[in-house]
Order: C-alpha cells, then structure tokens, then sequence
C-alpha cells in the first residue's frame, strides 16, 4: 500500500536525519565511533514500530520522535556491546566498532549511547514520563539478562526450548514489546490496551527472533551465512538446535563438526536433517503461532490497526 | 567527633547491608560478579555525601537511601569498566571482574550493574524525581566524557593543565557534585542551594582527584603505588604531569624511563623532582584552594553545616 510505504519511508528518513547529528558536543573518541555506528543501514524497525501506533492515535511525529530516536539508541547500544562479546567484525554492512577502533571504544562508546538515549528519553513531553522510562530501564536489564543468558548457553551441552524461549524473550522480544508499548504510553491510550500492545511487539519479537534463526541456515544472503558461521564458532544455541530431539544430537553435533571443512556441503547437508527431522517446519509453526497470536491482538486495538498489520507483514516478508 | 562517626559508620552499615543483596534474582553469570565488585571495601563516599546532606535537612535514611545506592553502583560501573580498559586487576582489595571472570562479564555486569542503578533511583518517592533522573543521566555521559578524554591523553605528548582539569571535572568531579546534588534534591531544598551543592560536591571532586594523584607518587601505600605503576604503563596526564613546565618535561620523560628497571629509585627521583620544580606544592595549593571554596559555599548554607565540614575533613585526611 502506497501510503503507508510512503510514511514508513518518511519515519526511516526522519529518524535517520536526526540520528547523523545525534551526537555533536563531546570528545572526538566518542562522536566518531558514535556518529559511525548511527549512520549504518539498520532497518529501524523498533522506532517505525513506536511511531506508527502513536501516528493511528493521531499522536504527532514531533511528539513520538524522542521515544523512537531513545529505543534505536538502546537497541544500537546492545548491539556495539554484543559485537564485542561475539567477535562480530561486520554489522548492518559496515565494520563494527570494537573491529574500526578498538574494545575499549567500543566499550565506552557503548556506555555513552545509552546515556544518550536516556537523555533522548527525557525529552518526552508525554504526561506519562516516569512511566516511559520505568519500561525503558526494565527492557535494559532485560536485555543484559538475555545476553548473559545467550552466553551461559555456549557453555552448555543441553539447553530444552522452554529456556531458549525465555532466553529470546528478554534479549530480542522485550525489546520490540517495549517499542509497542511505548507507542501506547505516548499516545496516552488506557493501560489495558498498552499492556496488549506489549504483548503484540513481544510475539513479533519472538516470531522475528526465530525466523531469523531460521534465515541464517536456509536464506542465500552472504549476511545470513556469516551469522550462521558466528553461531556455529560460539556453540550458539538457535531454536534449530534446541528443537532437535535428543536422539538425533549426536548426528547433529557430527554434521556441524564438519563445518569448517565444507561450508557449503554442510549447510546443504544442515538443511536436508532439519527439513527431515521437521524442525524447519516446527520453527515455522513457532513463528506462525505468534504472528497470529499478533494479529489477533492487533484486531482488538482501536485506531488504523490495518496499518500496523501491514508493517509487521512487512517484518516477515523479509529475506534476510 | 563521636556523634558524626557513628552515623557515617551507621550510613556505611546500611549501605553495605542494601548492596550485598541488591541484585538475587538473574542469570548466575551477571548476579556472582555483581555480587563480588559490590562486597569490595569501596569507601561508599559518594553515597554518604548523599544521606548526609538528607541528614542535615532531616530527611529521613528511608527516604534518602535508594538515591545513595543509586550513585554508588553508578560509580561501580563505571570502575568496572574503567579497569577493562585500564587493564587493572585489582580494585578495593579485590580481583577485577575482567580478571576473576573475563572481559565479556565485565562488559555486561557493567551494564547491567547502570540498568540496576536506575532502577533504584525509580524507587525514589522525591516529588522531584524527574530532576533527580535528569541529572543523574546528565552525570553518566559526564563521566563517559572524561574518561573517553583521559584515554585520548594517553596518546598526547602535551596536555594543558587547562585541559586536564576539564577532563578530571567531567570523569571525577562532576560525580561527586551529583552526589551532593541529589541529597538537595530529595531535601527539597531551593533550587540556589541545590546549585551550591552541586558546586560545593565539584570542588571536593577536583581536590579529590588531585590528592589521589599526589598521594600515588607521594604516600608509601602498596594500592597507591599500584596506581602510580598503572598510571605511568598507560601514559595517564596527571596534576604532577600537566604541571611540569615545558623546559622540563624532556627531564622528566628521561626519569620515567627508567621506572621499569628501578622503581623504588625512579619514585624517590621523581618526589625529588616535584618538590624541586615546586610541582608539588602547586598541586596542594589547588587543593586547598578547592577545599576552602568548598568550605566557603558550606558555611552560606542551611541545616547543620558542621557534619558536612566535618565529613569533608574526613576525606582529606585519608593517606591512600
């Protein structure tokens, strides 16, 4: 639909505007890495996702920018940091931090983006401030607590999928809830409702969180492929692998360990056991369930809720 | 005077007694480092500048509490990540995160130590709350700032007295005025004597700093010489350092050079060269000239002004 594309267009255009000049005051040691990391390709799907609720409530852009601009910066933060801890050397196609400076850049680059964001947070004019920034700290700790978590399982030889599931929620899914969620908070709507938008964004996030588990083994994109490989170098646990009945590991572990080998033979060869197995079309399932679990959400919301369905159709659509 | 003893000792107690348990719930691999940097023998000065001035202003400890721990796990994580970067692995008497765990704890401890700051800064029931909020992030980038500018200074061969001392304003300072800000605040005092704590806090920042430094060349304490060792390692522009006129700085360069091959030596050389050079006794004239201002911004204001003097003589007289 034209018109929507057209505001999701404006919202990228008016996000990224404001995030090139974010950071203008300070030391050159944290404007250049700061400035660096903003200016990426990411997709900004958490702020377009805070600015569409609040623009079906008629809520302004101007009065929804400061939330969505705080969210990227939190989710940008989380990203400088993890790509430390996971030896990523490339993010939304341009070097990471830690890779173009060094960790300790990347370190306190990180610490300052999150007093950035928090800065843009407190520019909110919503009446309902304290309670904006109450869920916003709740979703950094969430965050840092998924992140152990995500650690904590390369170290282990058994993780079930009901800890994975909890694994997602606090590192991915809170996040996006949070993004819905403050879009209910800024446009004033009644608490019920936002505690529905909440739960919307979180079945996105876990739905997003698993297709991407998903992409990284069946799409073609070179991203994709990289991912995989940093996955398989941590001993990461996807939902793939946590789906993977017990009696089929020990081939699972065998055909991974040839990986270094044979990249291309063994993701074909990854491919054929989880499509076998049916543990692509239960990772399916997963996110089927939650994108209607989404949409049935969605449906009971008041304002143009057509247009917040399309942008999470939107989300799954993608390719990588 | 046994009266302002016993309640610094009772503000520590309870202080501590909060901190070991701060943080129960949470993924093993945050909350045990937590836990750990939070049980060290730290001075707890931050906070109990904060319940004193509540004292004084007959704000109960219940109320003034949450503001105080919230300063001073801000502090620890900053620590926390300032040793990653510095590479130190000792901190009040205890291994470093970074050390007894790894780099990757340290980052995420850190950051999760920030969210669980904030958290407890939320419990704060000050009508003045935003403010308190506001300021508190306002510090965080402060002394993001300063430290990104002291790591920049490693890599100067010339750094401004000038320059140094808006550098230690932002990492050290600004902090420490916070503290003395917030007990303001939650006191509801006047918005001009709010200021005058901020800027009676900032000065006791800036002697700090300076003492510290003095004291690492100048005290015979084995923490203190550590830091003198990490201090020259990294090439840090200390008070002593800036102050060296520019005709003998080659002289100075020439003495440190040999630190590695005789410490003991090259620090009895470089006392000798500070007292000579008068560099010594610029660093106590910038101290006691911050000290008095501070002590002169103490006595315009209300409440019992003698338990805050008294408090800041305690500091002063510290030998490490």
């Amino acid at each position: 639909m034209k018109i929507y594309d057209d505001k999701i267009q404006h919202f990228r255009d008016t996000l990224d505007k404001y995030l090139v000049v974010i950071y203008q005051t300070g030391p050159d040691s944290l404007k250049s890495p700061i400035n660096h990391i903003l200016s990426g390709r990411g997709k900004r799907f958490r702020p377009i996702l805070t600015l569409i609720i609040a623009d079906i409530n008629n809520i302004s852009i101007n009065d929804a920018i400061y939330s969505a601009l705080a969210i990227e910066i939190l989710h940008n933060f989380t990203l400088v940091h993890d790509d430390i801890m996971d030896k990523d050397a490339i993010r939304h196609g341009i070097e990471t931090v830690h890779e173009k400076w060094d960790v300790n850049t990347a370190i306190l680059s990180g610490d300052a983006m999150l007093a950035i964001s928090l800065k843009l947070l407190m520019k909110n004019k919503s009446i309902n401030k304290i309670k904006l920034i109450q869920i916003f700290i709740d979703g950094l700790l969430s965050v840092c607590e998924g992140q152990a978590i995500d650690i904590e399982f390369e170290k282990k030889s058994i993780v079930s999928l009901e800890e994975y599931k909890e694994m997602i929620y606090l590192k991915t899914a809170y996040m996006i809830g949070l993004s819905a969620q403050m879009g209910g908070i800024i446009s004033n709507l009644p608490e019920k409702e936002i505690l529905e938008l909440k739960e919307f964004g979180d079945c996105i996030g876990m739905a997003y969180q698993v297709q991407d588990d998903l992409l990284e083994l069946f799409s073609d994109s070179q991203s994709m492929k990289k991912s995989l490989e940093s996955d398989f170098t941590l001993n990461k646990k996807t939902f793939l692998w946590v789906s993977t009945p017990e009696i089929s590991r020990v081939e699972l572990v065998s055909i991974l360990s040839n990986f270094s080998n044979d990249k291309d033979g063994t993701i074909s060869t990854l491919r054929n056991f989880m499509e076998k197995n049916k543990i692509k079309q239960k990772a399916e399932v997963f996110i089927e369930q939650n994108i209607n679990q989404s949409k049935r959400l969605v449906d009971g919301m008041s304002g143009n809720t057509q247009f917040l369905k399309y942008f999470s159709d939107l989300i799954f659509n993608r390719e990588y």
